[in-house]
């Protein structure tokens, strides 16, 4: 596991951490990693948050676009809580790291978002793939990034996502390499699970869906695809962010590609 | 579609024919060619002819190996009647080819079993992937060989099958090209008929399996695989030819890969 892994915090976090664990190593101990592999029985998401005025639209954006942006919860405007992804939950504080965007452009990362709160602040929750890799792992199949201690790689495809009013633009897909075995079997159990992107949208020639190379993906860590193996391309939840980012909002708030709100949903529950 | 084709009694068959007219008209009208894409509806099977002493080992060597060899029924001792798959059904004549073997040697192509039939002779009925091809093309998958009017392109692998007593050998597997977003939905889709093979075996580069040339198929017709298209690998019920030839028996039958059982059985059954 890579130095700067063990210097955020994560040491002590664990495929077997409770998600409450993950959260307040967040809130309270400086705890600011990437989460995928950590507490991998429980619902990842992504973190998409607006200005109330542009609510409406983000979320008929996801509604047309259900792969990539697969809806889980929407907070009342103003209110740090999701209930329904958990009691004790503050989207303020329990993600390791946030993106602050002003116009489009990322003006900052932090760690913490009560400084720069807001009344009119609407959170969406949308599943993450870190999810589905949890039933993937248990059925026996070997994740490299996950045993590299690595992010997921992402990347940017020629896909377009169906826009509704400001929000458009391409679906960003997270890539895993199997053999071709594994990849079928992998289609099979993701399948399973369309609140969490569900079934794979392309596998093999990255060319076809817009990739120039592979080994440089757009967020997150590359990882090494073999002679033997096929890449194998999901959505994933940075799509909304890419589509947020294009729609230039006066200011706007994510998660870091990778950094996620642990739930205290299971996955087995999807 | 091939003059071939027109010349074989054909003509007058198609997806919408019923299982009782494509076996009549090979029983009666001299219907001689392959059934790819007639009586589309139906359960079509491989048929495997043994004499009774070899027929329990045969029997446990279906069991073991399922994909490629899914056993649909097994007749009595000399009987060439099948009723779990159809009333007015003869397997002495219903199917359009047949091929003898003699240790191991083909020795001849009929039409017709009934000059050589044996009081002794147990016939195996076992899925076929032509099955499944509804399924597929019902979800809107275009399937080249049936579009071009070709038997399926089939290949032995370097994937062995588990032996029992003279039984073994290689898996064999028909391969039909797709984009990669209908190979996703073909695994899905075939996945639920494990009667009928089950999902793919394998995706992508025909190296992996031991097929040198995907050009030059084994037993069908060769199809061309576009570059944006991947060839996607089923189990094939050829796999017990080629185990039963490896076998050596000093008689048994087979249909000719491609010509095949049609049934009454319905895949919406499987």
């Amino acid at each position: 596991m890579p130095d700067a892994v063990l210097t955020q915090g994560r040491a002590s976090l664990s495929a077997d951490s409770s998600a409450l664990e993950v959260r307040l190593a967040a809130r309270h101990d400086g705890f600011t990693g990437h989460t995928s592999g950590v507490a991998s029985a429980h619902v990842q998401v992504n973190l998409a948050i607006l200005p109330a005025a542009l609510a409406d639209d983000f979320r008929r954006y996801c509604e047309l676009n259900p792969m990539p942006c697969p809806l889980l919860a929407v907070s009342e405007p103003g209110s740090p809580a999701l209930p329904a992804l958990g009691l004790d939950l503050d989207v303020r504080t329990d993600v390791p790291r946030y993106h602050l965007w002003r116009h489009g452009e990322r003006v900052a990362e932090v760690n913490d978002l009560r400084a720069c709160w807001r009344d009119d602040l609407v959170t969406f929750a949308l599943g993450c793939s870190f999810s589905f890799e949890h039933a993937l792992l248990a059925a026996g199949i070997s994740l490299r990034h996950v045993s590299e201690g690595r992010n997921v790689a992402m990347y940017r495809t020629n896909i377009p996502t169906r826009g509704v009013g400001v929000f458009a633009g391409p679906t960003v897909v997270s890539m895993r390499p199997m053999k071709a075995a594994d990849a079928i079997r992998a289609v099979q159990i993701t399948a399973r699970t369309p609140q969490v992107h569900g079934a794979p949208i392309h596998i093999g020639d990255p060319r076809l869906i817009g990739i120039a190379d592979i080994g440089r993906p757009d967020y997150g860590d590359a990882v090494a695809v073999h002679d033997d193996e096929l890449p194998v391309f999901w959505a994933c939840g940075v799509t909304p962010q890419a589509a947020i980012v294009a729609a230039r909002p006066e200011f706007c708030i994510t998660h870091a590609p990778g950094y996620m709100l642990v739930t205290d949903k299971l996955n087995s529950e999807l």
